[in-house]
């Protein structure tokens, strides 16, 4: 018999692939939902179809979104990304890269295909330990999107339809997703998290995002299989 | 002395004209969020246009999202509008031409705008009293979003934000929405509401849409200006 519908975020970075493996091992039909959103390289899409495809889903859409219309941050304009020597030398305030309101308009747009779909399930990969600090990780602002999804809905109003935001793993430390992961059979080498990659898509190393996956890495002693040549 | 910014979700319907001219009638700086969202018709967007050159804004942003990616509504499919003769045949049940998680989807672009610009406030012209049944419009939905957007943003979790989101019209019927906006000056001979205009651009007069415009100006025993030729 066929699962349930979800929909999955998926960026085409480490966390979201281990989410979506997640989904799929839980018996989900995958509806999968990336975003083209003006980010400064599209390396992460080409990721994303990557995970995709070796994982499963019963539909892919990419959607266009213009979130440079706004600007207010590195990762839509041309501000510089920041690089750090070390993990350790990540502050406490929440950085340049953080895209404002991201989350509530990718999380948005999962709800409205939830509810085309019928589906009452939304997996989203994001983390609240080894992470940047961003607002819209934290398991708080995820519970008050599901109760406002809940009020949102002709479905939900109409009491056919409990919406459930799932973020596994919200709780973990990167290392934790990583061990998920290859629980699952995830191939990380498929997977991007460079904000600030070369021109041939080669992670830069210092900024937060590879700061945090090497993290990840090391505390399992492994090597990082997307830098393996 | 310059007002205080505020991000203003613009259709072109008489609704969101009326919440406009409220915005900065209260001395706020507007600017002026429409969507290009896959619907059928791009009358409304140039009633936008019109609505946000007459009543003034500091700027205006049309964004383009494909909500027709996933289908599920009469305004985002070929599916058909439905045509009633009387206001006394809308249902109660929510019609086809509910998008799903439309308003949530607004709402969220304009939080992210609204963070970029440093604005405390958003306005929006849902109603809860002569509508059609629309679940994101209720007060209870309007409340939600904003617990979740004071969770969402960084200016919001550093405390130097706290965002209100304004229904001005929610407790209205469309007369009292009307008359306030007359008060205010509003050309309601700019506005758009019809969900299924015919080439040209003139309204249906059966829809949904069409109706309830039409008993709004009915009660108030005055001809609505957009069918004056």
């Amino acid at each position: 018999m066929a699962g349930e519908p979800a929909v999955v975020l998926v960026s085409g970075g480490l966390d979201s692939a281990t989410t979506l493996a997640i989904a799929v091992s839980e018996g989900y039909q995958a509806y999968a939902l990336s975003f083209n959103y003006g980010q400064r390289h599209h390396v992460e899409i080409a990721a994303a179809r990557r995970v995709v495809a070796a994982l499963g889903a019963v539909r892919h859409v990419v959607l266009d979104i213009d979130l440079r219309a706004f600007g207010g941050s590195a990762l839509t304009s041309d501000a510089a990304v920041p690089h750090h020597d070390s993990v350790e030398d990540l502050g406490p305030g929440v950085p340049i890269t953080y895209v404002p309101g991201r989350n509530t308009v990718f999380l948005s747009f999962a709800l409205s295909w939830a509810e085309v779909l019928g589906a009452e399930d939304i997996f989203i990969g994001v983390n609240a330990i080894d992470y940047s600090g961003y607002p819209d990780c934290r398991p708080q602002y995820i519970s008050a999107f599901e109760t406002m999804a809940n009020l949102a809905t002709k479905a939900a109003v109409e009491g056919r339809q409990h919406l459930v935001l799932h973020a596994p793993l919200v709780e973990m430390t990167k290392a934790q997703v990583i061990r998920r992961g290859l629980e699952l059979g995830v191939d990380y080498s498929l997977t991007h998290s460079c904000y600030d990659p070369d021109p041939l898509g080669w992670p830069c190393g210092t900024c937060d995002a590879c700061l945090l996956r090497h993290k990840g890495f090391a505390e399992l002693g492994i090597p990082d299989p997307a830098l393996q040549v």
